[in-house]
């Protein structure tokens, strides 16, 4: 199941991609093709990217010249596997804000009369359809969020199935899952032999998340300006990428030691005295008057 | 239930501002109080509003002259409600990102050790710690990013009551609901009197979702470009965003009539021959080999 709701944000962080090389830097679609087969060549190598590049070369039979991925609609299916992984994931308390996007891209791609109407509403009322291009960014760029992103993403996954065999008594060896992956399976990759890596050694020596083994957490600060400015370029372009975007706020969050629940926390005190623990008392309900002395 | 998830993407919403406004704009807490303070004087008019502007101006009993805030462990607390709400929603087919950001935000909150852990990982790596200033936003455009964010967090809760009652047979009246949680509740605030005036009428009349209703439709086309320069600016200087990004991404992800999920049917009937339909023959399901002519 966790190998479905990976394979669903590989997919859609794949997808964003496409969408930000096309319409963000608008390359004709043989040119998409050989991006993606250059990736497919190097870090990135991997069946989905390589299946990705033959689908931006392939003619639609019925329309001589067209591409064939013109001519399909924008409605994507989907078996549940990625739901039901969510849904675990949040029984079990792990975040796994990459999967989510991509299962929500593809409920929201369901809505097809919806997302027309949406479009014509707020086009009517002064708001630019996309495409617009993307500024200062060229597919190198692309790339490096894109692999950031993967790294991200495996990393929730692999939090997740870390913590349900925890959770279970599974005692699940990752690595092992990562070689069987590697083997043959849709999301098949370059990637997974350096999760294997990863995982080899004794459970002990294995890091907290994927994200923060040393080879993993060099790659991501070598990414780490390319993500940002992908990101941040797309929103700025109105270009969708809920699986780039939630990447990279998870990666934010994750690497602030001193985060914003405290205002959480004191908003629940004040609203609820649902209490909270001071940092010089820790373990301790504390609960306050949040008030202004007068 | 989804009351719960819909006030905790408030709070994340306003944790987040609250963050943007002190770090990112490096505002003093008094100022940071007076800014909520006059936000909740004009449309974000609301409790939750109100008591965030009195936790910025709250002493701490324990150390005189020290902000209680700076206090508090940020570890937030919570009673799953936000959680089952998500599940249902994916049950039901609809999205609710800004929910999710939400509670995602809250789990990772709990892992106090493992963010320490990759804080230092990073920093040792070379990625700096915010704060980092952001550049070229004012204290209005983090309001406007905030209320057009508010905008998409509602539009997606009461999609989902509405989806809720349609499925089950409530016959729920959205515009009552909104009556009765702006009489007294966390959430109560000027917007739910917006909220009912949109659903006032005959169901006939009703939006499809509540961001399409003509006011708000034009609230968020005057906000957008403020809220696209918040939420990138934020990516840009590593500031943790996620509620207002995935705020975003829903919107951009809404009113794109043709969007990305082409690439992800062609991917599918690619690798599991599950089928597409195209735009010229819609309802019939079609495989297609997806390979180049050689």
């Amino acid at each position: 199941m966790v190998h479905n709701g990976i394979e669903y944000g590989d997919m859609q962080l794949i997808v964003e991609s496409a969408v930000l090389l096309r319409q963000g830097l608008g390359l004709e679609p043989a040119v998409v093709a050989d991006v993606f087969s250059k990736w497919g060549a190097a870090e990135l190598e991997s069946y989905l990217i390589e299946i990705t590049a033959d689908i931006f070369r392939t003619e639609d039979p019925v329309v001589p010249g067209g591409l064939l991925l013109d001519a399909v609609l924008d409605r994507a299916g989907q078996k549940g596997t990625g739901r039901w992984t969510i849904q675990a994931a949040l029984d079990l308390g792990v975040t796994t804000p990459t999967m989510s996007a991509a299962v929500d891209a593809r409920v929201l791609s369901a809505q097809v009369e919806l997302r027309a109407e949406a479009e014509a509403v707020f086009e009517g009322a002064g708001i630019a359809r996309p495409p617009e291009r993307l500024e200062g960014i060229s597919a190198d760029d692309l790339r490096d969020a894109l692999y950031a992103s993967k790294i991200a993403s495996y990393s929730q996954g692999f939090d997740l199935l870390g913590t349900a065999s925890a959770e279970r008594g599974y005692e699940t060896d990752l690595g092992e899952i990562a070689r069987i992956w590697k083997a043959g399976c849709i999301i098949r990759a370059r990637f997974l032999d350096r999760v294997r890596a990863v995982y080899a050694g004794s459970a002990d020596s294995a890091p907290s998340v994927l994200a923060l083994a040393p080879d993993f957490a060099t790659d991501l600060v070598q990414r780490e300006q390319a993500w940002r400015r992908v990101v941040g370029s797309a929103l700025s372009a109105g270009l969708p990428v809920p699986g780039l975007a939630a990447s990279l706020t998870w990666f934010d969050g994750l690497r602030t030691a001193r985060g914003s629940a405290t205002v959480i926390q004191a908003q629940r005190d004040s609203f609820g005295s649902h209490t909270y623990e001071r940092l010089d008392t820790p373990g301790e309900a504390v609960h306050s008057t949040w008030k202004p002395a007068s």
